[in-house]
């Protein structure tokens, strides 16, 4: 465990458990593409779940954010997750004598990914109005869902917002967001899984922190207690059903118990990420 | 004048002058595509410059936001502009027995566009790499530049953060994006004018609001002033001239002058637009 140099953040579990674990196991071996990974982070759950979708060949690097691989510093200084690395000709030579460049930002290693050669279907519609409907639900995700989960998760007593305030503001980006989505099928777009459900499903599937952390059980009105917004609601659980049960999404989660104390410091308020930082400082995602 | 509702943004000329004006003339006809626009908006800017540059089919309707036209508050009831409306079956139909849709977010309006039949080439590179690494700093203008440029014209006595701080940090922002550029030619990605260049150009040609009101005269350093940093200044110099020369730039500026009261109000601190708010909110480009 990293602790020693006592950063506040440090005492994370160091590896991939559970579902998680497995995956990173069979991508241990050296690919054209490397992923360098927080096992728990949301923003590395949408490119890992893209990886996953489009059955790319890559390598998992596990990342200690405190004790950076020196390799990963060499090609990607700032040292964030996900960085993906990808064999670009005039690179930095890696040990295997690759040269590669790094990617970061998760929907544009995401988007970067789906344009790759794979068998698989792209996670766009290739109809150009689809498309860009898509990505500006995408947009919504990271200009208003991240921030208002934030604001609640972070909340304390001390905060100029209300805990009540800034569950029906997260409440209501939620119902905006899938208020727009297509009835015929149980993801975003319909039938087919795209990456408008990428973008949203790691915050979808740790939901569970408010309950846990804040006592809040009413983030997503129960069955039956939706009111006038019963059928918005409705929606939605047949949503998080279809998320939750998708390979992809279940396969790069690990145990809950090692979420843990690192949502406990979020709860707390303590976390020190870049995106902790900006919420606490009134900021967006960063 | 607009001016009767009291809305303390509503004296603002209600029509596009100069330059922009001649290019309102030229696509007042019924089109395709129809641009709902503010001539004055940042946002909508780069969407025109889109169309222009791509030599797009358009229509272009200039929307007064203390009035705003019934027609196209049927398309887009939360009426923001730019909006584009796009020929799509199934979507309301208009005066002139055409269905459309309704694109917003200005970024993905352009994204469209330019995936539109053209016979001009794409604003985007062809080589995934280098397309993921352009929308990476199209990415840093809107998380990084526009937050910190609101904040500096934004700012005023009572602020919890010096104007020296909000100058040096959009200086900053400034010099990340700047450092990046290709050094093979003038535009960011060299020779050829891309989005990322579309994305920034509507700031940088408005950076005189800080010496016409701020008395900040020196946000960018003079040339032979930039110290260590003298060859990104001088980069980000050869940039700028670029920019300022391209036709789809200046044809979409209106008079200087009609813009004065507009920026008067954010440089007071007393704008209600939605970015507006958020800045002073302490909050990032929603």
């Amino acid at each position: 465990m990293p602790s020693t140099n006592g950063h506040p953040d440090a005492e994370l579990h160091p590896l991939a458990t559970g579902p998680a674990h497995k995956i990173v196991e069979a991508h241990k071996g050296p690919a054209p593409h490397i992923l360098y990974s927080g096992w728990f982070c949301p923003f590395v759950q949408r490119s890992w779940i893209t990886l996953e979708e489009k059955q790319i060949d890559y390598q998992y690097i596990e990342i200690n954010p405190y004790h950076k691989d020196p390799e990963f510093l060499k090609l990607n200084p700032r040292g964030l997750v996900p960085t993906l690395a990808c064999p670009v000709s005039g690179g930095t030579r890696g040990e295997d004598g690759v040269e590669r460049k790094p990617l970061i930002e998760s929907n544009i290693v995401s988007e970067y990914l789906d344009g790759l050669q794979s068998d698989r279907p792209s996670l766009f519609s290739d109809h150009p109005y689809t498309r860009a409907r898509q990505k500006i639900w995408i947009d919504f995700v990271g200009t208003r869902i991240i921030p208002a989960f934030h604001r609640l998760l972070q909340h304390t007593p001390d905060k100029p917002y209300s805990m009540d305030d800034a569950k029906l503001e997260l409440r209501g980006h939620l119902k905006s967001w899938i208020a727009e989505a297509s009835d015929e099928g149980d993801f975003w777009s319909g039938k087919v899984f795209s990456m408008t459900d990428v973008t949203l499903a790691p915050w979808a599937v740790r939901l569970w922190v408010y309950e846990h952390y804040k006592g809040v059980k009413d983030l997503i009105p129960a069955e039956g207690e939706g009111g006038e917004d019963e059928k918005v609601w409705s929606r939605w659980r047949r949503w998080i059903q279809a998320i939750q049960a998708r390979e992809s999404v279940k396969n790069t989660l690990s145990d809950q118990e090692h979420y843990l104390p690192i949502y406990q410091r979020y709860a707390d308020d303590k976390a020190q990420s870049e995106l902790a930082k900006a919420t606490r400082s009134g900021r967006g995602v960063p």
